[in-house]
C-alpha cells in the first residue's frame, strides 16, 4: 500500500467523501488533490474548499463544469433518443464519464499515481468512473475505499468523522433524507429507504426538483424549442447556452410536474434496483427531439438509430463512455444530426408533454404527397400494386409451397 | 375482367364502401360477399346488413371479434412492449391482420376467388390487407377500388351513391367529419383536415374518446392491473376477458384524460404523414407491462426484447403480422413470457399513468442484495474491482498503444 | 411516351443493349446518349463507339471507370467484411450504384430527362439501377425496356435486329453461352441454363476466371498484403493502385483455384435463384482484411461491425447505395479502420487461402498479458473470480428463485 | 477454507489435474469427486480410474458423453450458422457448457458443495465453466486451483508432481507437446509456443487431425448429406446417430485436408489471443447447412437468423450457454428449422468443401418465377416498377429538398 504517493478524489465536502479524505490519508500516507465539480446539482461547491483546507490539503480543484456537461455530454446523448429499459434518462450514468475524464487530467497535471471516489461496491457508479479512469490513463491505481474499508454504516462514518475531528456540519449530517441521493443539471435521483420495497408508493415529499401534476399550474404552458444539428440552441426564439437551456427547461417543467419517474432498473453488477429520478427538462427534450426528428429525418435513418439505441444506452447505463465502440456509434449518430433543425412548439400541463407543432427547412414532410385531395401527379398510386405485389411474393411461393408456420 | 366471380369485401356500412358494393356489381359483374366486424369501434355494426341487402347482396357476415382481436392481436403485441418510431401504439396496423384472415376464410367458405377492400392507394392499409391476405391464400385476386377507379373526390362519390341508389345517410354523410378517422379496441386515429400542416396544433373537439387533461378529475384514480404470462388478466382483483380488460381501461383512461398523441409517421409507402391517435388503454398497458416485467424479467433477456421491438414493430406497421419473421419473433418473445406474472398499482392523474407499486412471485427484486444495508454476505463488493478490471482490460491495452479514438 | 425527348442508356455494345438502342428510337422517337464503362469486364469498350454511331447515336461515352470503381466502391465494401446470405461477395451488387451515379451525371451534362437499362423485370439490377438514378435526380424518367416490350425470347430479340439491321455479331451471337453473365473487376456471375436445377451440379466448363483446385500449382503461393486505413495499398510491398491491387489479386487468385462459388440467393424482387460466382481477389481480400482487423481493432468495435454487418449487406444487395443509411453506416465503419494497418501473409494453395501471418504497429495483441508464461503482473488472474461473480449474479438470483427457463 | 467437505473435479487425468486431486485435498482437507468424460477427445478415458484411486479417491465418475454432446450442444449450435468473429467454429466454447451441467449434477448426487476445474486465470473456460456452474446451482463452491496456487509454471507442478508422489507418465509428461491443446468431437485446438508471434507462420507437425491439403488425395470425394429440421440424420443415404455423423464428417474432411484454422481472437477475459483449430466435421457441417436453408428457409427469417448470430456466438464464447437470453434465442432458431429438410451434395477436395448441389420437398426454389425463359405468368415483371417507385419515394422526396448526405 505504500506505493501510492498522491490520489486525486472525486470530492463533494459531504460526510462520505470528507471521511474518505482523512482515511486515505491515514492507510495510504499520501497527499491528496481533492476535485469538487458544479454539474448543476444545485448546492454550493466552494464550501468544499474551507474543508479540504481543514484536512490538510493543499491541492484544490473546484470548477464549474456546467457547460461542458451538457454540450459534450447531455446533449449528444440525447441525439440519440437515448433511454434505457424503454423508462430511464441516464441521468446519473451521463455525468460519471466527465467526473473520470476531469480526475484523470487533474492526475496528470499534479502527477498523482491514484484517483479515488465515494462509489459504493454495489452499485453502477464504480464502475462508470473506474472503466472511465482506466480507458484514459491505463496505469492508474484506483483506490475504492466502500470496496475496502470496514466502516459499513452510517453510525460508524460518523463515528470516525467525530474521532478524527472531519469538518462536517453534523447538524445537516443528523438530519440525513432517508434516501440515497444524487444529482446535476440532468436528474435528481432517490434509491433506498422506503422505496426498497418495490410494492410501496413512493412518498409525495421525496420529490425534490417538481411540484406534483396535482400541484402544478391549472394553465398550460406553450415553449418553443430551436434545433440546430439536433442540439437546442434557443427558447422561445431567445438564444442560450447549452446549459442555460437545460436550467431554464428543468423550471419550466419542474413547475408544471413534469419528469417523475419510479422504475425497477437492471444494475450492471447483476441485481435490480429502484429507483426515482426527476428529469424536468430531460423529458421534455426527449420528446421536442423525436418530433424535429420525425419531420426531418429519413425513415430509415430513424429507424436504424432506433435498432441502435438500446445498445448505446446500455454503454452509457454501463459506463463505456469512453470506449471505442461508444464513439463509432457517435460518429453515425452525430452524422444523422445534420439536417435535425427546425423549432418545436410544445404544450406542458400537469406533467404532460404535448407536441403541438414542429417546422423545419429540412423538413421531408411532403403535403403534396400525403394528403388525400389531389397530389397532382406526385404519387402514383397504381405503383402501390407492383410494390405489395413484390413484397408478398416470397410469402405467396411458402404458401403454394404448404408451409403454415415458418 | 370478367374472370373475377365473386368478392368478399371487407364493408362498414358507410359511403365509401357502400359505392364500392355497387362499382364492384357494375365492373366485374361479380357476386359480392360483405364482411362487416366490430372490433370495438364503438358503431352499430348490425345496420351493415339492411344496407347490403338492398343492393343486392346475398351473403353477409356479421360478426363479433373483439375477444379475438385483443386476445390474439392486441396482447401478443404487447407483449414485445410494441411502439413504433418511439411513440405510436400501432392501434390500426394492429387490426389489419384479423380482417385480411377473416377475409380469406370467409373467401374460402364461400368459394370466392377474390377479395376487396377501402383503403386508398396511398396508405398502410392497403398494404397491410393484401401482404395478410396473399400470405394466407397466395393465389386470390385483391381489388382494390380506390387504386382503379376515378371517383377520387368525395364530390365524385356522393353524386355516384346518389346516381345508383345506394342507400346512405346524407344526413350524416353531409356533416362528415374533416378528418379521416378510423377506430377499434385499441385506439381511435384522426387523419387529414387541419393536421396536413405540421405546425398547426391540433383541435380540441376533434378527440372522441377522451377527456382532455383539462377536464379529468382532479383527484387521481388508483388501479391495480394483474398480469399472467405478459397478458392483464384481472383488474383490482376482478378477472376479465381480454377484450373487457381493454375495454375497462379505455373508459377509466379516457375518463382520466390518458393516450392522446400527435405524431409524424414514415408510412410504409414511403412518405410522412401525420396521425393523432387516442389509446387510453393501450397507454395505460404499455407502462404496465414494463414494470411488471422488470420485477420478473432477467436483464438480458429484456434488452434482448428491446432491441428486438423496433424491428418487430415495423413488421406489424408494414403489414407482416403474418409473415415468417414476425411468427418467428413472436416465439422468442411469448416464451420470455413464462414468468411475467404479478400485480403493478397504478395512479392516473389528468393525462399521467403513474407507476406506484408492481409485486410478483417470481420477482427477481432480491432486497437482501440491493439494498445499502448489510447484505449478510450475499454479494462481496470486492467482486466488483475484478469485474471492472477484465471489463476494462481491452481499453487499458488500446491506452498503452498509444490508441485515441477507435 | 412523346414526352421523352432524350435518354442515356447503359449500353454494352452487345445485342441486347444494341436492340435497345434501336427499340427507344423506334417507340420514343427521343435522342439517345450511349453510356459505356469499363468497370474491368474484361471486354474491349471501344468497339460500342462504331455500333453506337452506326445507329445514329451522336452523343457516346466511353470511359474507363476502374479505378472509381475499386476506390470508391469496392474498399469501402471490404472494410464493413461485407458478405451477402454467408456466401456472396455481392460482386454484381456493387458495380450498379456507380453506374446509376455516371447515368444520372451524363443526364445532367446533356440535358436528358431519361435513363435506360438493359435489366430484366425478374432481377436485382433493375432495382439497383433505378433507386440509385432516383436517389440521385428524383424525377428522372426510367425506361426499362424489358418489362414494356414483347422481345421475350432470344429469337425475338434476333429477328428484331435483323430487321433493323442492327450492327451484331451474328457469329457470336449464335454461339452465345448458355449462361446469363455479368462481370467486372471484382467478380464474374453465371445464371440459368443447367444452374436452374439446384440439385444439378455446375458444369467445370462454365468457369472463366479461373482454373479449378485440381488444375491449380501443385505449389503454395505466398503474398503479403499492406493495409493503410482497412484498404490494402501494397501487394508483396510494391505500392499499387486500387484497382491495380485487385486486377493482381485476380490473377493470383485465379491461377491458384480461388474464389469460386455456387449458392442459391434471395432476390430482392421475392423469389431464389442459383448463381455461381468467381471471385478470386475478392475471395483473398476478405480473409486478409479479417486477419489484419483481427490483431489492430477492439474487440467491441469489431463485434458492432459484425452484427451490423447483414444489414449493410442486404442493403447493397438491395440497391440503397445511394440511402442516407447506407452513408450512415458507412460513416460508422470508415471511422472504424483508422488503426486498421499492417501487413497479413498469406499462402495460398488449390483454392486455399491460409492466413499464416499478421503485424502492425496498431496491434493489441499483446503477449505480455495472454501467454501462458508469467507476465510480470499485468494481468492479475484473481480479478477473474470477481468477473464471473458479478456477471453470474443476475443467474443466480434466478436460480435462487426457482426459475429453470427463462 | 475449512468450509469445503466435498469437490467434484473435473479430471481428464493427466498431469495438471492430477496434481489439482492432490492439492485440493492438502489445501481444503475434502473428499474429491472426480468426473471424467468421453467428449470424443480421441483418448482413452478408463485409465484415469486407476489414477484417482490411487490418489484415494471413492468416487469416480467416468462417462462416454459424445451422443449427448452432439446431439444437445454441436447440433442446436450449427441450426444458427455459428461463427464467432467470422471464423472460429465455437469447438471448445460448446464443450464446456455440458461439463459444467455434469459437474453439477454430480455434485448433487454426491453432496458435494463445490466443484473444481484446471482451467487458468486468464482463459474463457474458467468463465464458461463458472457461469454454468453458478446458474445450475447458484450456492455452489467454485475452486480455480490456478487463480490460488504458486504452481505457476511446468517445473514447480512436476515437482509437485514427484514430491506426492502423484502417479503421473512422466515420459509422456517429459515430452510435452510446446502447445496447449484441447480436444472433443468438434475440434482439437492449438494455443502458445511460436504462435504466441503472430507473424510466424504455424507449423506443419503441429495438426493432428488433419493432413495438409497438399497431402490429401488427388481425387475428390462426393457426399450426401441427409437432413431433418436442421440437423444432418444421414451421409450417403446411411441413417446416423449424432456422434457418429460427426465422427464420420471428421474422418471424412481429416482425410481431405479440410478445416484448418489459424486466428486471432478476442476473448472474453480482455485480451486478444492466437488460435489455431482443426474442424474437419465442422467444417463440412457449416458449408452444408447453409445450403440446405438457402432454398428452404424464408429470405426475412433467413436474414433475422443472420442479424442475429454474432450476438448468439458470443453468448456461446463467453460462457452463456445456460443463460436466459441464449434459451430464448436457441427458441427461435429452433422453430426456424421446421422446414430445414432435404440433401445436399458436397464435393470435397484438398481443403475445399464445395456445394455442387440441394433438393427438398420444402424447397422455396421456384423454378417457373425465376427462369429467365417465359413464366406463364407467375410473375408479373410489371410490378417491379411500382416495388421500385414507392421504395425510391423517400429518397426522391429527400433529394427535391436539397438533401446530399444523410
Amino acid at each position: 500500500m505504500s506505493e501510492i504517493k498522491k490520489v486525486v478524489l472525486a470530492y463533494s465536502g459531504g460526510l462520505d467523501t470528507s471521511v474518505i479524505v482523512k482515511w486515505l490519508q491515514d492507510t495510504y500516507q499520501c497527499e491528496i488533490v481533492t476535485f469538487t465539480a458544479d454539474l448543476g446539482q444545485g448546492e454550493e461547491v466552494e464550501p468544499a474548499r474551507a474543508k479540504a483546507e481543514a484536512m490538510g490539503v493543499k491541492e484544490i480543484y473546484i470548477e464549474d463544469l456546467r457547460e461542458e456537461f451538457v454540450r459534450d455530454f447531455v446533449f449528444p446523448m440525447f441525439r440519440a433518443n437515448t433511454i434505457y429499459e424503454g423508462e430511464y434518462l441516464l441521468g446519473t450514468s451521463i455525468a460519471r464519464p466527465l467526473i473520470a475524464k476531469r480526475l484523470i487530467e487533474i492526475a496528470n497535471e499534479t502527477g498523482a499515481d491514484a484517483i479515488s471516489h465515494g462509489a459504493t461496491g454495489k452499485g453502477n457508479d464504480q464502475v462508470r468512473f473506474e472503466l472511465g479512469a482506466y480507458a484514459l490513463k491505463p496505469g492508474v491505481k484506483v483506490i475504492a475505499p466502500w470496496r475496502e474499508w470496514d466502516l459499513t454504516s452510517r453510525e460508524t462514518l460518523m463515528a470516525y468523522a467525530k474521532e478524527r475531528n472531519i469538518p462536517i456540519d453534523f447538524n445537516k449530517a443528523g438530519k440525513k433524507s432517508p434516501y440515497s441521493m444524487d444529482a446535476n443539471l440532468l436528474h435528481i435521483s432517490y434509491e433506498g429507504g422506503v422505496l426498497e420495497d418495490t410494492w410501496t408508493e413512493h412518498e409525495e415529499d421525496m420529490w425534490r426538483w417538481s411540484v406534483s401534476p396535482e400541484n402544478a399550474p391549472d394553465v398550460p404552458t406553450y415553449l418553443e424549442l430551436t434545433y440546430e444539428r439536433g442540439d437546442i440552441v434557443a427558447i422561445d426564439g431567445v438564444a442560450m447556452s447549452p446549459a442555460t437551456v437545460l436550467e431554464t427547461l428543468n423550471k419550466i417543467g419542474g413547475a408544471n410536474g413534469i419528469g417523475r419517474l419510479d422504475i425497477v432498473e437492471n444494475r450492471y453488477v447483476g441485481m435490480k434496483s429502484r429507483g426515482c429520478y426527476e428529469t424536468p427538462g430531460g423529458t421534455i427534450m426527449m420528446r421536442a427531439h423525436r418530433a424535429i426528428e420525425s419531420i426531418t429525418l429519413d425513415r430509415e435513418v430513424a429507424h436504424l438509430k432506433d435498432e441502435l439505441m438500446p445498445k448505446y444506452a446500455s454503454l452509457i447505463y454501463n459506463g463505456y463512455w469512453w470506449s471505442p465502440e461508444r464513439k463509432m456509434l457517435q460518429t453515425m449518430i452525430d452524422a444523422s444530426q445534420e439536417p435535425v433543425n427546425g423549432v418545436v412548439r410544445l404544450k406542458l400541463y400537469k406533467g404532460n408533454v404535448v407536441v403541438v407543432g414542429r417546422k423545419s427547412d429540412n423538413s421531408l414532410f411532403d403535403t403534396r404527397i400525403s394528403t388525400f385531395e389531389d397530389d397532382g401527379g406526385a404519387y402514383n398510386q397504381k405503383d402501390a400494386e407492383g410494390f405489395i405485389k413484390l413484397n408478398a411474393l416470397r410469402m405467396r411461393i411458402a404458401a403454394n409451397n404448404g408451409r403454415e408456420l415458418l
